[in-house]
């Protein structure tokens, strides 16, 4: 029998470049050619997070406040073309600075849903096939990715991915579209 | 043998009183008088994690982005006069907010770092007794408590903890002032 994955990620990630990684797992496991850029082509927490996504199957929850890293909003498009289903949760106020995700993760069709009321929706977790637990600091932008301490848990435990998954679709049925309230100034 | 901790914590927390909590812990198990607040009294997600904290009795290592919350800042506070070895690292560009706990640690003679470099030091984690890891989306503010949507795990895991400490003894030495470059404007 496999051993859980138990994993700690810590950044600012090592620079590396993920092409192959993109490129193998949207043809699903053929080879790719290498890429010509000059970064290295090694592992670091980025390809590591990458690699953990990209084992989805069959599904992937995201519940994240800031989304605008292109490698992981790549990797979440390949998910959704491949047929895993893809749901997104995220915040307001940040879904729509510049250089987010979430346009384009709504343009290539998949489902996200946002908070309408005052606090942040500030988690930082996604679930692959209701199995593995990613969660930390990081939000998925490029910034923190390349420039901040932060860190990523990578747990296959039930005990931690159920409550997860719960909060999930607790979020999930609560920032239903259907349940808006819209407020017009008089 | 006691089974390990192994929580997750989500939230907004529900409104509670943690006085009766924080007074029980600054006398070492003595009960505290009931607190006259008309907070309820019961368990929250808040009380959850001060609670852990207060089950500290050698160290404590706390990497935080954002610390303004009064309670959280008690039980340190409280945690350093008992004689637990509290360290702290933390954003240098928040800890000077309005309402920022750093300075009262400081005042109180705990040890406190910070980057001084371009990226955020975005962690939240603490370890207690180099044994329970405390770490998640939360930052130790009020608005994160009481408003936004949040987690907290917390592993009593060498797997997991080993690496925390280890990043954290890293940081501890890169943030140490004695390294600290000064650039003056000609």
């Amino acid at each position: 029998r496999r051993r859980p994955v138990r994993e700690v990620l810590f950044f600012p990630s090592l620079p590396s470049c993920t092409e192959k990684l993109l490129a193998e797992a949207a043809e699903l496991g053929a080879a790719a050619r290498p890429c010509p850029c000059p970064l290295p082509q090694g592992d670091s927490s980025l390809s590591r997070l990458l690699r953990c996504l990209l084992s989805a199957r069959r599904s992937l929850e995201i519940c994240l406040f800031a989304f605008s890293s292109p490698q992981l909003g790549l990797a979440v498009q390949l998910l959704h073309r491949r047929g895993v289903r893809v749901r997104v949760v995220t915040d307001a106020q940040y879904m729509s600075v510049n250089g987010s995700q979430i346009g384009l993760l709504r343009h290539a069709g998949i489902q996200v849903r946002h908070n309408q009321d005052g606090g942040f929706m500030h988690h930082k977790f996604a679930i692959v096939d209701r199995r593995l637990l990613i969660t930390g600091s990081l939000n998925w932008t490029t910034q923190a990715i390349q420039n901040n301490r932060e860190n990523v848990l990578v747990v296959e435990d039930a005990e931690y991915v159920k409550p997860f998954l719960d909060e999930f679709e607790k979020i999930w049925e609560e920032y239903n579209p259907i349940n808006f309230l819209f407020f017009f100034p008089k």
